[in-house]
């Protein structure tokens, strides 16, 4: 069955996502002479850089989340769907959906990334917990603190070992973040909440498979915050891989075991592109092969940007880097394509603009880094900061983020301590 | 299997729930030489006469509720556990729970109510909506716009009224709020988030069938009421019961069919008591009879207080108002009783203390009276709101709804219209 969509004549690009690349997009193209229909599962847009906040009890989802029928509200070309995309039938410009099929003149793959488990199995990774959406963030938030419920109620020490260590893996800007945000939580929350468990006793480990932390910064920067997550009583397994997890005790590839409950899988991502696709389209990474105008190789009318779309270039041989900034910017410059394709005009390739990168490890600590000026400690933290709050979308998130964490620095708590959906337990 | 619980060499109470009065009787009997144990199947207290708030987009949950082990502490005689209770066993002064079997000396029910679908069988009340707890709401929430959502798809004209029709049975406060709130929504909200659907053809019933609204209040804050609702477009049934609901269309005693999907129970609670006491303990409203020291008859040792409890005095033949100010001063006495008890002195009875009541209908408009003074307009609403805000628990909740507030008021929006854990569609 057909979509119901209102025809208004006008040629019709359909973006299916509304992340970073996918709101950019649509604003560039706000008040032109096309009609821009926004698919996405979700009915709001996530702020993923703050998902470990959620998580960990720091901010509230409504905080970091904005409703995407608000952000359209702006845009009077605009449609809005919530829908899940099936596939994508190239031949005849149609996309099937759950909730039927629509048409478009050009198409936008702006649909991000999903956790990458690598050679994990199904059940394997089922048990490890992920962080890459708010349900899962909030699943995550539920388990943890489940798990110290019950780690009260046994006599078992091995057992109540288990329940109360927490693992990640990943050293990048998640792992580390998630691993200071923990280690605080040890240090000024847990012993008050849980005066019945003792917290020395609690391991928060970090895994690395690689011989440093945020592997894509400066080592000087590595080393930093290696110092940073160290100070946080954070373990630190550098050169190590985790290669079996059986939901109570996690392997690593030299043969050391370490009980917990909860493994937190922040070591990859991968591409989440959408079927439909010639299978040489999709590059490493489960990416969909862009040219330089972010164009899909083989298509005329069919962009991908953003985390899902990997564009080889001098700089970057493997794709650009998953951040938000390649989507922000592809996002532009695809709007700016496709009006000039609708005007018969050449189009524009892709040059990436590094505004450099920054990762926080507690309070008052961070490390930022950003055309060969690299900075640690107090000052990266406030950068870190503002940098998050300016680039919310919204006025209300900017404030109440802004007050979450003025309300969480001064008073050393995170209140949002709630175990609302149980995962562990499920309760409905 | 016991729970594992310090034992202290005191005397042990425990409370059974986290809500007004189970808190209010813990605070009171900080450092006494008492030990304290206090069981909620949530690990934390909600302040449900904001539910309807979270329902509406207007309020996070995270604004209503206070995680309970903040709250213990500072309660250095205190212990929380998340427990469900399954039954008491008074002879042996045992309590079943979900997480094992535990001792007391004093145990004090604060259970709550719950929704009362009286008659109605389970497949029919199945198909209500019902808003007594954080989950429950944002299961609203999400049903709501997740309706709206499949208006837009359809060409059927009679279904596209039966998705966006809302109707809410019971007027008294909770509903009555509702129907502000929703009628605020449907005036600056809905047509901007959803310009496809005409909602001037959006009907919001609200069905009553005693002979005024807000029942339990002055006739002439009744009529002011009446008037309020009616001012915002909602569509009031006095005199009208509710009989039927299969999911699409109610209909009510004089044989009226209303086709709408979300139908809001709000026109019973009963007493939620614990399984365990004698049949002739439990009185009307499924609630536990107790005396004027709200000891329940034939027990020496337990107590109930609040919504679970009914009282008979003279000015209050069926039992107090199932309000929180009741639970509040009840959780107060009981306290100073089962010190009395303690220490072998002779208990107070309960004088309840009616400091009155309000309800507010969106924007700048409640009721309120006390002590024969009965007011309506702005000022009532500016007392609802201080009211309010004073009586949530924990300094960031009263910062975070009085800034959510303020920013809803002026900019006229509600923005937390998120559908994070699909209800009609289930995700997961």
């Amino acid at each position: 069955m057909d979509l119901k969509i209102p025809s208004t004549g006008q040629k019709r690009l359909v973006i299916i996502g509304g992340g970073f690349g996918g709101i950019e997009l649509t604003k560039r193209l706000k008040n032109q002479d096309i009609q821009v229909v926004m698919l996405d599962k979700h009915n709001y847009h996530c702020f993923q850089p703050l998902l470990y906040q959620v998580a960990t009890g720091g901010l509230e989802p409504g905080s970091i989340a904005y409703p995407l029928r608000k952000f359209m509200q702006d845009i009077p070309n605009g449609i809005f769907r919530l829908a899940e995309v099936r596939n994508i039938d190239a031949v005849n410009q149609k996309i099937h959906t759950d909730i039927g099929d629509l048409n478009y003149d050009y198409l936008v793959i702006a649909t991000g990334s999903t956790t990458n488990f690598f050679k994990f199995s199904k059940e394997v990774s089922g048990k490890m917990m992920q962080m890459k959406d708010i349900p899962q963030a909030l699943n995550l938030r539920s388990f943890i603190l489940e798990n110290f419920e019950e780690a009260l109620l046994t006599y078992d020490e091995s057992k109540k070992e288990e329940l109360i260590n927490i693992s990640i893996v990943g050293g990048g800007p998640t792992g580390v973040e998630l691993a200071g945000a923990l280690g605080e939580m040890r240090k000024n929350i847990l012993p008050k909440d849980y005066p019945e468990i003792d917290f020395t006793k609690m391991q928060i480990h970090l895994f690395e498979s690689g011989d440093r932390l945020l592997g894509a910064m400066h080592p000087e920067n590595s080393a930093k915050v290696l110092k940073y997550v160290k100070d946080f009583g954070v373990e630190v397994w550098l050169n190590t891989m985790v290669t079996d997890f059986d939901g109570d005790v996690l392997t690593t590839a030299d043969g050391k075991k370490v009980k917990c409950e909860t493994l937190i899988w922040t070591a990859g991502v991968k591409g989440n592109p959408v079927e439909g696709f010639a299978p040489e389209t999709i590059a490493g990474g489960n990416r969909i092969s862009v040219d330089e105008y972010c164009k899909i190789k083989g298509y005329e009318n069919i962009y991908a940007i953003g985390d899902v779309a990997s564009m080889v270039q001098e700089k970057y041989p493997k794709g650009h880097p998953m951040v938000a900034p390649v989507a922000i910017q592809q996002g532009e410059l695809v709007a700016d394509n496709i009006l000039a394709q609708l005007k018969g005009k050449a189009p524009k390739p892709f040059v990436y603009f590094d505004k450099g990168s920054m990762a926080t490890v507690g309070r008052n600590k961070a490390v930022m880094e950003a055309k060969g000026i690299k900075m640690g400690g107090f000052i990266a933290w406030l950068a870190w900061l503002f940098v998050h709050v300016m680039s919310l979308v919204g006025f209300r998130n900017k404030i109440t983020v802004t007050l979450g964490w003025l309300y969480n620095y001064f008073t050393y708590d995170r209140t949002l301590r709630l175990i609302i959906r149980p995962f562990k337990h499920k309760e409905e």
